[in-house]
């Protein structure tokens, strides 16, 4: 095994030292911990299909890992798997000008992506903020979103081909990049956000969008969760500049004041607020400006176009996740509803929580558009579970996603039952089945290995 | 099984008279003849089911077939196959007008889908010239494109969710329509375009869009591909309200004259032609003519915005169709290729075509933007397989796929080689298998029984 490892990728990239192999047992979070038997780091899809391909001959799984940046533990490797790491799958070739499209390595950081599009004039559809590690490769796997995908569409919108090694070691390449192709089943789009369990991704053809610079940003104040729904479909309808619809609440807000110190925004306070960004070629001060005008939801409204106000206006929003950890260890949970579903899940979340935890302090905000809620929840830590299984019941129950992000990983394997029924995990097995059917890739992730 | 049928969906809708049966074994072009066992026409899911499950049982095939409008011979049923119709599957759910949603049966046809969401101010991002028969099933099945698919997208891109019936029986139900949801594989993106050979699909949940009133059109003179290719780059990344580019070439211009009798449209002839439309609220007029105007490789120009204007400048590309057909029975081919390729591949068509047959004379037209071209070879038909074998040849060579829109289906099974690889195969057939163990799906369509 190790021999033909070392054949595979040359002995450099064939990691077997214990502190070595240890720095990529465990995740971002340091919720997850496994054991790898060794870290292979492959250059090229060649040398990946020559791992995988001993792999499968000695019946040993593999275990997928880009930047480490996923929160469900996908990428940690359990019960002595090889890790593979594709740091070294970093080729960046020139941006297709005429196509606006791009083929890189599964290994390159969105941030690179985005210095090596942006030079050109164009720009990648999908951003957040672990953008310095989180690799294309992952962004791929887990069908990664972010704040715009109410213009952009989430990642599986943006692949427009993949290469790909199988758990057989046979290599499946379709880089070609043609928005029209129906040759077939969409085995790429059942790669993306397959988690490492179906296949490894070494290459990736990307859609790029344009680099829209002129920029405006509005800060408004609503009644409620109904208010914020009848104006972002408004200003949607009106706006095809509209990049963001980000919502939060009072409780939220005051947190990240007291932690930052910014003033309130209105002279008022509300129950409910949300950033609303667009972006053109033009500035988009004014027809933003217009269609906040045109709804009656409006209760007040700041709006910005210059970077440091347009910054300000985030920060509002941004300074969440940093505010709330800084008075606690958060449970935290990534759900969506049916937009018809949202401002009743909303009332309810709550009671539901301090009914698991009474000493409980929940914070929301989220993705309006995608009736997408990031729960955090505070003061909660010694009932964890009982807070996480009580929130996705609540979702489930409402015809929601107990992972509208993140994906499934290991973290929410035991739930899936919630969001899937038993046919379609039935179907998934089916498909797993028919692909890995000795279950190297990723074993444990997704499905259980059974 | 004819008892089973019978208890599955009422006597009167199991239809076994030779002649009535008759009417669904052969399809739109008149190519394709097979032969059914009867035909069976559901109500709904659980009689769909019903079904399926008696089929199992039999072990006997099942093709589906919606408004059978499809060009590829995918709904024309084989060897003695239940014949399963989804005429009755048409209920029409209300507009969910806050998500901009709708969940239809597979049955209903595209234009009932764009009356009954029109009346809501909403649109369907799809559209074509079968409107009237093909089915919302067949567009899923089939992945449709058509002329609008540079602004939305192809059908895929609408789909936010599928109730079907898989090869065993079972019922898969996913109509949520969250945008976000990683919890698990993308079946539905896999049964899109799936060619009724992993499930029947029984409803469906679409994504619409709002309804766009103020169009213009403009009709453009070009030098040659890639003249056309630079502009609709310029103005693609300018006009987010662009719609449909739509290419054509001076052989095809003269066909359209002498059958239509319209006027040549600018003073000068030239080269090749493109039709651009772009629609909005708001008149997108003016900024249409801007973006013209910046763009070098405009030749001439004339924009209408009024309906019979519109309509005129329409008709040069629109009329092709028609005028082809007129002077003889073409051979027709959708195929596609890397816009890198396309201006190489549009020069080397004619002389690959008359080698295969000297008599030939090939006429060209298109969705530029995602190098669409449907080929039309007249005067051919007696060296049909040659001008077909030839063609997709070369597209393969330019990197291409050989049906861009059309699907695979019985017609073009024999060349699936020339758009995937054998690995890619082996991966396709490894999803059939998992999901459709004894073949029972629509056997012989996309891939051979074997
Ligand atoms: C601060 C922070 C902010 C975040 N914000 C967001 C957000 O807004 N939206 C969002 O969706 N996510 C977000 N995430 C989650 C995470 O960044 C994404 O899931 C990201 O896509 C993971 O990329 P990665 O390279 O780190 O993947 P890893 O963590 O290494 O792996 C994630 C999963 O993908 C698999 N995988 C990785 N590479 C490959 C490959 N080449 N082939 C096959 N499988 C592979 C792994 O096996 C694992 O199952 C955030 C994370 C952090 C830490
Ligand atoms: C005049 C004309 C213009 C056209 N223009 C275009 C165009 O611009 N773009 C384009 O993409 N196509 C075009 N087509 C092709 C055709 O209309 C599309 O493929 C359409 O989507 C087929 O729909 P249908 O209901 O007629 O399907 P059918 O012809 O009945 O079936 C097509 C395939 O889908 C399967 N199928 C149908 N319903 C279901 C279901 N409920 N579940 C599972 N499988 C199912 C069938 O088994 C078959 O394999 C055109 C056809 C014509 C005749």
């Amino acid at each position: 095994m190790a021999e033909e490892l070392r054949a595979a990728v040359g002995a450099t990239q064939l990691l077997t030292d214990a502190s070595v192999v240890a720095s990529f047992e465990s995740d971002w979070t340091g919720r997850f911990r496994g054991r790898a038997r060794c870290v292979v780091r492959p250059a090229d899809t060649a040398e990946v299909a020559a791992v995988m391909a001993a792999a499968a001959r000695a019946k040993v799984p593999v275990c997928v890992q880009g930047g480490n940046t996923g929160l469900v533990g996908g990428s940690v490797p359990v019960g002595g798997a090889i890790l593979l790491s594709t740091a070294r799958l970093t080729a960046l070739e020139p941006v297709e000008v005429v196509s606006g499209q791009v083929t890189v390595g599964a290994g390159v950081t969105l941030a690179a992506l985005q210095r090596h599009v942006r030079a050109e004039g164009y720009d990648f559809g999908v951003d957040f903020a672990a953008r310095d590690s989180a690799t294309l490769g992952g962004l791929v796997a887990t069908n990664a979103g972010g704040e715009r995908v109410l213009r952009y569409g989430t990642t599986r919108a943006q692949v427009l081909g993949i290469e790909a090694v199988l758990a057989d070691g046979s290599i499946i390449s379709r880089l070609g990049g043609l928005p029209k192709d129906n040759t077939g089943y969409d085995t790429m789009s059942l790669l993306t956000g397959s988690e490492g369990t179906l296949g490894i991704l070494t290459r990736l053809r990307l859609r790029l969008v344009p680099l829209l610079t002129e920029r405006a940003v509005a800060l408004v104040a609503v009644d409620d969760v109904a208010a914020a729904l009848s104006l972002v479909r408004t200003v949607r309808n009106r706006l095809p500049s509209l990049e963001a619809a980000e919502l939060f609440f009072a409780d939220g807000l005051a947190l990240v004041r007291a932690r930052t110190g910014l003033s309130a925004p209105f002279a008022e306070a509300y129950p409910a607020y949300l950033v609303l960004e667009c972006a053109g070629r033009a500035d988009p001060t004014d027809e933003l400006l217009e269609a906040l005008a045109g709804s009656e939801a409006v209760r007040d409204a700041t709006v910005a176009a210059d970077p440091r106000g347009r910054h300000l206006l985030w920060s509002y929003r941004e300074a969440h996740t940093e505010s709330i950890n800084s008075a606690g260890v958060p449970v935290k949970l990534d759900v969506a509803v049916p937009l018809t579903a949202l401002a009743e899940t909303v009332a309810a979340l709550p009671a539901t929580i301090t009914a698991a935890c009474p000493t409980a302090r929940p914070i929301l905000f989220g993705h309006l558009n995608e009736g997408n809620l990031h729960v955090n929840v505070l003061n909660a830590t010694s009932e964890a579970e009982a807070v996480t299984d009580a929130v996705l019941r609540l979702i489930a129950a409402h015809g929601g996603s107990i992972s509208a992000e993140h994906g499934v990983g290991r973290a929410k394997r035991a739930w899936l039952g919630l969001s899937r029924s038993p046919q379609e995990i039935a179907m998934m097995r089916a498909v797993k089945r028919g692909l890995d059917p000795e279950g190297l890739l990723n074993p444990g992730v997704l499905l259980d290995s059974a």
